[in-house]
């Protein structure tokens, strides 16, 4: 290691003038580029705006009280800290200089522009939530992307449970006690059951004048099933033991508008129907961010309709042989934006470098090998597609429980995953259920301007 | 317990005619007086603007990655669930109308009031931040009293070293590698030991560039010595062990100014002087909390300089024998500001009301019996003064292991605490280090505007 500038050169471990590879993103994709290139006489540097790898497949528990946000992140710096050929720089990338080949991205807290040279660059960005043009739902429909998001949701939820204990009304109680998720695929799957498990299981006997068992879970969906992309089978058991837990399904039916207490929908026979609901949660589209955007028009490279990028079969850009792009920000075949396929792509990247650097000829073309899916949908129940294999049931719990310890990143965040759950399946144990911002403006994110004293609302009397 | 009214009526557990208790707060003092009813024929109203007890003396280890924001509070409702004759509301109190004997709150997210009528009331409000007249100082030096304060010096400290590695030259990157503590209390001194054994056991080999060993605490205390209120001998082996571990104790030093990067301090011989630092945190003083002010021109209650409440022997407020005050917002013979007195006289409180709803005599004089109390200076280091014990090194830091585990509310924070610490002392393992709002906007909060695009700095360049 050397300190000896006032600006890291990325020599460290590998010579002065080894090749530079820069990797925008420390998901699974970016992580496991990194990877794939330890020990590879090149000099490579990571750029995130958060210094923490998500495991994001878990994020659903971080918001519904069972895991913390540490037992679902790593810090990134922690991970690859023996990776002695890889820096990592907390930055947000802003856009690409792509014939001086640099990356422009500019440091927290002072927002000072940083340039990063790169022979080969490996985007590895990822996606946000989409709300497919009405992003005025943004604030009163929060997404499921990042820990922020999580701790939001976090705040809603269970703000709602205490917002229905002082309610001046049997209607406004059970509003408050109304969630509406919208999208059925594997998070939104996963947040319904969690929110009636909570509700049925963690909370009962802490309330005095509301029932959380009075908590209904709306679970909207433009599609005919949820968990569709797991085959009808599967998507049949989990549409059953979603409705067996209380959730109720309404499917082929889509978001016209929300608003504070309501959400609006419209079935696919054209009937629409307002329902109230305290709290509303979206799962349902991605959108490439804008460091995507900035790529294309660097780089004259296709984008598909949600923004992101074309690959060839080599998940090259046309014509720029040196950029690669993977995981949920990559448009290549139709391929499902999950961790598995972020983690091949990713790796498929860094190899190639690895090859071109070493003069060995790259592969042709990215083949990914579908391990499957697993989706948690209440205790003791979990569906899992993989292949042949679809286990459904305890089976499939059990699969999803082995799975998710051995991906887990980080031997600690393992062992306590492992603790936490064995508690929250045996005593309905949620641990984590504070407010992260602790006190009474904590759900003002909602309104368009804070909540001030003078403007008291009906004022309810409780003498 | 009843669900027929709207509005609950308090009545829960005891007859729709028992006295009604309202209590302000769900700290140690709240919490002690709420536990002191059990089973008395009363209806208490626990009033919160969070709705989680909070063990504040371990903060500073949420706030340095050790601990969760789970792990140090519990959810008010569940430490509360089987006391039957109590009920939580999540709301600010705002006011009081002393003729009515009426608490007057505002719900969170919709500001709808709230009264609620008490034939008790025990204020137990606690203690706030204070900047001693120097309210700008807040945004550039977060305090210490809540779980987001705790959040944002997360932010703070772990950003300080991300932006010391991309620093454009080798003085910026010492000024980020420098941290300025305001206050030797209990509260500084755990901090600037955390932040030392942070910087030198868990960080290290995790960065290229620059080298957190090279981490400088400051601590500023306008006082002789830290943890002066531990007494003479204790004080000195606190000053000792931090200046071991690296702290550089600045006594008989008061704050000035504070700027972006840089603290102004005057030392007690009129000497002034600037010292530049990246991150500065407070824990200086205290003041209380709007309500007690609310309840001070209700009542015509007397107030000390800090705003806290006085209280005669007995704990009640001059003329209003029908409220206590206790814990930290209670004014009375210079007692600490510390977890005990919180305790100890919530408790009194709660079996003064307990007597005389019985018909039977109230004590005359609330007698304060002092255990002792401790700080935790660094891995196999700290203090303990209990009356004419006073232990430090190893053996005090064992005493305050099993205080600390002995006093933290709920089985599943110990048995998390006791495993956390022990991977925390043998692995210098820190597993809460995740950003919680994820993403380089991290630090806006220090900024009068946020970042913007166009405003580059300097302009780092790396290649």
């Amino acid at each position: 290691m050397s300190h000896g500038g006032a600006v890291p050169s990325g020599g460290n471990g590998p010579g002065a003038g080894a090749p530079r590879v820069v990797i925008i993103g420390g998901g699974f994709g970016g992580l496991a580029a990194a990877r794939a290139l330890r020990g590879s006489p090149v000099a490579v540097t990571l750029v995130d705006r958060a210094p923490d790898h998500l495991f994001q497949p878990l994020l659903y528990q971080c918001a519904t009280g069972i895991l913390s946000e540490g037992q679902i992140t790593a810090p990134l710096r922690k991970v690859l800290a023996r990776h002695r050929n890889v820096e990592v720089v907390m930055a947000e990338v802003t856009g690409l200089d792509a014939g001086r080949r640099e990356v422009i991205a500019r440091r927290p807290l002072d927002a000072g522009e940083v340039r990063i040279g790169y022979d080969y660059l490996i985007v590895a960005a990822g996606v946000s939530q989409s709300y497919f043009g009405h992003e005025e739902f943004a604030p009163l429909a929060p997404g499921m992307k990042s820990i922020a998001d999580a701790l939001t949701i976090r705040r809603r939820v269970l703000g709602a449970f205490e917002m229905a204990e002082t309610a001046a009304s049997a209607g406004e109680r059970q509003r408050w006690l109304t969630f509406a998720l919208v999208g059925a695929g594997p998070t939104g799957v996963e947040l319904a059951g969690q929110i009636r498990e909570l509700a049925t299981r963690t909370l009962g006997g802490e309330y005095r004048a509301s029932r959380p068992e009075d908590t209904r879970v709306l679970l909207f969906d433009g599609g005919d099933a949820p968990l569709a992309s797991f085959g009808r089978r599967l998507s049949g058991v989990a549409a059953a033991s979603l409705r067996d837990l209380g959730v109720e399904l309404h499917m082929r039916t889509r978001v016209t508008g929300i608003d504070r207490g309501e959400i609006q929908v419209r079935a696919a026979d054209g009937s629409t129907r307002r329902h109230e609901a305290g709290v509303v949660l979206w799962t349902a589209g991605v959108a490439a961010p804008p460091v995507a955007a900035a790529l294309a028009r660097a780089t004259g490279a296709a984008t598909d309709e949600a923004g992101r990028i074309a690959v060839g079969d080599d998940l090259t850009i046309a014509g720029h042989p040196e950029i690669y792009v993977v995981g949920d920000v990559m448009s290549l075949r139709q391929l499902p934006g999950v961790a598995e396929v972020a983690m091949q792509s990713g790796w498929f990247a860094g190899r190639q470098v690895r090859r071109r650097v070493a003069g060995q000829r790259p592969a042709r073309r990215f083949r990914y090998l579908d391990l499957g899916s697993a989706a948690y949908i209440s205790r003791g129940r979990a569906v899992l597609s993989a292949g042949p294999v679809a286990l459904s049931g305890f089976a499939g719990w059990v699969a999803w429980l082995f799975i998710h310890i051995a991906f887990l990143t980080g031997y600690r965040n393992r062992a306590g995953a492992i603790l936490t759950w064995w508690l929250a399946f045996t005593r309905d144990s949620r641990r984590e259920r504070a407010f992260t911002t602790g006190q009474v403006g904590y759900l003002a994110d909602v309104y368009d301007r804070p909540p001030a004293l003078a403007e008291g609302g009906a004022g309810v009397r409780r003498d």
